[in-house]
């Protein structure tokens, strides 16, 4: 490890220590170097509170003066509630800034950087910026769009199943495996699924971890046809939304909102639209939505391109069956050369099972 | 790494070199350590020459008088080319044998352990022993039961398909893999498809690599609707045996005789039993048995207990449909709960693909 990623690595584990209470800030870190010795560190603890660099500068003092300060994200060039980062760095005698990624916003990314080559100092650019970029990947995909980062999750067995013929699905994957996806609940704002999970599963859809925080639910039903006492409409621990087409039943939808269910109409005329969904939740205010729809629900939002990352539990077991579901069914896409390629993939162990995680790649070469 | 474990590490890299080169004898290494040296290694190069231990003794000479031998299969107590390892082991003046596996063969498992203890030698059995049974997987089978050992291969889509709904499928896999496929079927003494995938891809099913060894090719087609032009009949690269059922025409069997292919019956009345199948390959001295079916001849053998190893490449692509073909059809297993589970399950990437490696448990507790 090269000097420089040793620093920039310190200053990635004090930023993805915040995670989860930086929102809807992103997670940033910084280390400050002066002759070989760390003389600070900092992080952006909460929104509203001072950046990482300010927290790095205020601990190192009179040490950052001809130091390096190393920070995962562009030091910023608005004026907020602790000034523009860039004109501190320089204002504190830093001679030279080295950065993981720039900021995700292209109307601002680099605005930073000039105010720091303006002032005389050395910037380095691109230091550990995959991991850094990944660390932020809701935030950057959300500020640009506004719209939410959508991951897919399956549970399946190792030949693509989620249940067998006859529907039998419990359980496919190990007890670490779900508590996982209990942890990525917690981790998204909300949590999609279709109608026919609510039918088959009643599930409740919450994080059943410690401390762990309830999304908000999701639920994709063209007609209503969601009964009154589904756990979503009746347990009250997170707030239902449900997306319908333009055949749904008008009585039915007063009987949910006198429940205090959301129902929102999409222009569909038979099927609820998946992009009016997520720019509805994104408008909201909806950064994170995690999908464990069946797989139709699934393969609707892949066709429609908005599926920014998959992760698959692979359950070491074979199943079989022509007729048993797989987890991306609809009609599917005709040519092999033109499935969707996932990158930047991983997978790595999980109790029993193989946690797989990739990039939906929707530019084809 | 114990001292065991580094000295039986070296006997069995030394076995595995060889592989290849033993059919049909096992592969075995040694080594002899005496006052903390290594006096002596050897392995069994090829069938009817020297076993392991006596390349080893051969090599320490007065050496071995005193010392401890490590070999990864219990020294024989038959009296074959070389007599009983076991006995010129304790005539060489071993103090101490350390063993990783006993003979897979029940009949004579424990016999040369029981020579060396009678003649009052220290014996260690079990070092590294998952790594030598794994090693002679294939020999271990076999020379129980007279049956091949079992291979079941499949490229697919992370959706477990084969295929699309058009039944597009070239190429699932990347390069790497498709090579990692050849060195299989080079390793292994017959291929089986099924007569829809003769029909469809007119596949060679030859081991297209450096110094590739052509399996026998092994048809399953019940009435026997193989085109007389197919690569397999015509092309001479291999053997190739057909399997019929009972309702196969009985012309068409003569003139696939004429043409050098044999055709062999199986008493299925419409589908070929595959259980006879792999008895009658058995028979005709054929340790190993590679499959590259579609989904409904892999339904089939793993239906009938017949795989014993699993070897499935993840393209880190997706392709969805409903009625896109997965790698294991047929009517499928009715519960969750019976599924059948993998064990000694691995994971690796090779080239962007990801290569799967488990061994079916059939006995579901």
């Amino acid at each position: 490890m090269t000097n420089d990623a040793f620093y920039m690595d310190l200053a990635l584990k004090n930023a993805q220590a915040m995670k989860g209470q930086t929102d809807p800030n992103p997670l940033v870190g910084s280390v400050i170097v002066n002759d070989n010795r760390i003389v600070g560190v900092g992080a952006h603890l909460k929104a509203g509170e001072a950046h990482a660099e300010i927290n790095a500068l205020r601990m190192a003092g009179d040490k950052a003066k001809g130091g390096t300060i190393y920070v995962t994200l562009e030091p910023c060039s608005h004026h907020g509630r602790t000034g523009p980062c860039a004109v501190a760095i320089a204002e504190a005698g830093i001679k030279k800034v080295v950065i993981a990624t720039l900021d995700p916003n292209p109307i601002v990314a680099g605005n930073g950087v000039k105010i720091l080559e303006d002032a005389g100092i050395e910037v380095i650019t691109g230091v550990m910026e995959d991991e850094a970029r990944k660390m932020n990947e809701v935030f950057n995909k959300y500020i640009v769009t506004r719209k939410p980062f959508v991951t897919l999750k399956a549970g399946i067995t190792l030949d693509g199943k989620v249940a067998s013929h006859t529907f039998s699905s419990k359980w496919i994957t190990s007890e670490e495996s779900r508590q996982d996806v209990h942890q990525l609940r917690s981790e998204n704002m909300a949590i999609l699924v279709g109608i026919n999970t609510v039918l088959k599963d009643d599930p409740a859809l919450t994080a059943r971890i410690q401390n762990g925080r309830n999304p908000i639910r999701v639920i994709m039903d063209s007609s209503l046809k969601i009964p009154l006492e589904a756990q979503v409409i009746t347990d009250k621990q997170a707030k239902t939304i449900i997306f319908t087409s333009q055949r749904y039943d008008k009585e039915k939808r007063k009987m949910l909102e006198d429940l205090n269910v959301i129902v929102a109409e999409t222009s569909g005329i038979e099927h609820v639209n998946p992009l009016e969904v997520v720019t509805t939740l994104g408008e909201q205010g909806i950064s994170s939505l995690f999908i464990e729809g069946g797989g139709n629900i699934n393969a609707t939002f892949l066709e429609n391109k908005l599926v920014d990352k998959v992760i698959l539990y692979f359950a070491p077991k074979l199943i079989g069956g022509k007729n048993a579901p797989t987890f991306l069914e609809g009609t599917g896409i005709d040519q092999m050369t033109d499935a969707v390629n996932l990158i930047n993939t991983d997978i790595q162990r999980i109790g029993q099972d193989f946690k797989f995680i990739g990039y939906p790649n929707y530019d084809n070469e």
